[in-house]
């Protein structure tokens, strides 16, 4: 019954730790228990009305409010805490771990941690950050699926050993995410270009309508779209960009040197158009189902009469029908109405949704 | 009979001419004959086609490829034809306006055309932006309801009599818009920070993924919605900001500026906690219902549990219950569900349909 029986295979580890029992923590111990990959789940949190909750609600076998010798009994140990508060638990657990277990993180920087557990020694550390995540925080939120087919980036250094690599990479598929190995600083550049400088310039632009009633009042569409992401929780936002932020400055100077090209455009006009197309080009072809690996963009549009609740009328058309409406875009609507993207999930849905529409009365226009 | 006479007022316009029948042209148009704001609406494009369309839809009255004497009898004149084209349209009609008639504009800057007309000797001109649209373009959309509510900014001059501007304010009421009266410079420059400024910020991001299949594939979620306005007509977007360059160059200054404070406060974590914290006050007190003057933030959040359709479950419940859903924005989707924020009209609105929500066994939070 052991994981080293050849003839049947326990569970890839004995007692796995989660350190820090929120969103993502509590979500990798679910999953950890629900695809029986661990054949116990420990539970470590400093509140106990954190704990609490997790045993409640069966997220853990057994939960501890601070390292200590019991750490030694985990062959796995993953470090789920808010960023600002990894390295501090990392110098408290690291004296307590068995040299042999895996340790990982799911930290959304990746560089500082890595120097970290190089410095207290820690040999089987691989980081990693599962991009995921969800507007409602808690371990009352986690969910095992939450990892699923969600891009989880594995970051090993020269120092990471090959068996702690590939142990780390069959955890994340064991979840149900999708590995994907780069170095540390490959994985900050990554998200400082497509998360941390996206949040920069979206505060940088909701400073410039700050305290001004009649440009807040004429932002909206566009604008409310472009400013989103200032909308997150300021604390952890904050965590985030200051953690990362020498990749961050090195973002910057790539957005800076992008605005200086196309502000010099403004007198090529040729040049310009041949720059918007491209920008066109790109952002078409962006993943529409967020967090997935797999770019999809099977849509639908649909506009929608000046009646009320039309948009009840259209997903109760393709509910009766069957068809999984997967994300849906408000692109446009007032009173009058307006239009409605759809995204399906695959041609065959854009083809039916599209016949049902329109047998229903609406105009329609797919793109497959 | 006449608009002269006081004891039966006939209406507002005589003749009313609209250069350029397209959307916003073409909704014009609808808006003077539904309204009966003019006794005559004419149609001049140079294009047969579009006006043999408009003419099919009862648009207008009558119509002309090109301007010439008929012009003297139009005591309005709207000049709504694509922004590269408007300073040429001037030109071939200021001839053979009558000095009497008002003339006004509906592009989307107006420091030019104002001057042009003012080199033109059009005395009676009263340049306006009416700021409304639809991701579906052309005479065939065209509703009089597009202009309805939706702000107008009219930018009179220290040369514009008031006489004309005080009658293409009322002639924007009537349509059912709501004027907003501005000097030419200052609308250039609220619109180059909401809507110019904006559309090359997240042309700039969106070249930052171009051509790296990893970056694009990586970017999901946030970095869509900020380079959403970065998937607008090319064309357009392009003759928007070269037409308004000057008032760009100076809302990319003030935009770097922002930046360089936020990059310096990377090295102070308080200052950029406090920044992120009034970035979300902002953001979240822009109104959510687009092109609308009045800010309405009525939400309802939503949580979708693990089942197929859930979008289409929510709107049903609501739609049975004739709650009229004005906006909708999947705030996170997968197979295992997420969440939806709801636009709704009224408090009232958001304390019903979380009741049915409820009711119907969704968790709901909202925010009246």
């Amino acid at each position: 019954m052991s994981a080293a029986s050849p003839s049947a295979p326990g569970p890839l580890f004995e007692t796995a730790v989660v350190a820090g029992v929120g969103l993502i923590g509590g979500s990798v111990a679910l999953g950890l228990r629900q695809r029986l990959l661990a054949r116990r789940v420990i539970g470590l949190d400093a509140s106990p009305e954190v704990l609490r909750e997790a045993e409640a609600l069966g997220v853990v076998d057994e939960v501890h409010t601070r390292g200590g010798e019991w750490l030694r009994g985990a062959d796995l140990v993953v470090l789920a805490a808010p960023m600002r508060a990894l390295a501090p638990l990392a110098r408290e657990l690291a004296p307590f771990l068995n040299p042999s277990a895996l340790v990982t993180d799911v930290g959304s920087v990746k560089g500082g941690i890595a120097a970290e557990m190089e410095r207290l020694g820690v040999r089987h550390f691989v980081a990693g950050h599962p991009m995921a995540g969800s507007e409602r925080g808690g371990v009352t939120h986690a969910r095992a699926a939450l990892l699923e087919n969600a891009v989880w980036v594995l970051t090993p250094t020269d120092h990471t050993p090959l068996t702690a690599l590939s142990k780390a990479r069959t955890l994340v598929e064991q979840l149900g995410a999708a590995p994907v190995v780069m170095p540390p600083d490959a994985h900050d550049a990554l998200v400082a270009t497509i998360s941390h400088l996206p949040y920069l310039a979206s505060l940088a632009l909701t400073h410039m309508v700050a305290r001004d009633e009649r440009l807040s009042l004429l932002a909206a569409g566009g604008f409310r779209d472009l400013t989103r992401v200032a909308s997150g929780d300021p604390r952890m936002s904050r965590d985030m960009v200051v953690e990362n932020k020498g990749a961050l400055r090195e973002a910057l100077t790539r957005f800076r040197r992008q605005l200086e090209r196309l502000e010099a455009d403004l007198d090529e006009p040729e040049e310009l158009l041949e720059a918007a197309r491209e920008g066109k080009r790109t952002r078409d072809s962006l993943p529409i189902v967020r967090r997935s690996l797999l770019p999809q963009r099977h849509d639908l549009v649909v506009a929608v009469p000046d009646r009320p609740n039309q948009i009840g009328a259209v997903t109760q058309a393709l509910g009766a029908a069957g068809v999984n409406i997967k994300d849906i875009e408000v692109l446009a609507i007032r009173e009058d109405g307006g239009a409605i993207r759809l995204g399906l999930e695959t041609p065959e849905d854009v083809a039916s949704a599209a016949a049902i529409l329109q047998t229903a009365g609406f105009e329609v226009r797919g793109r497959a």
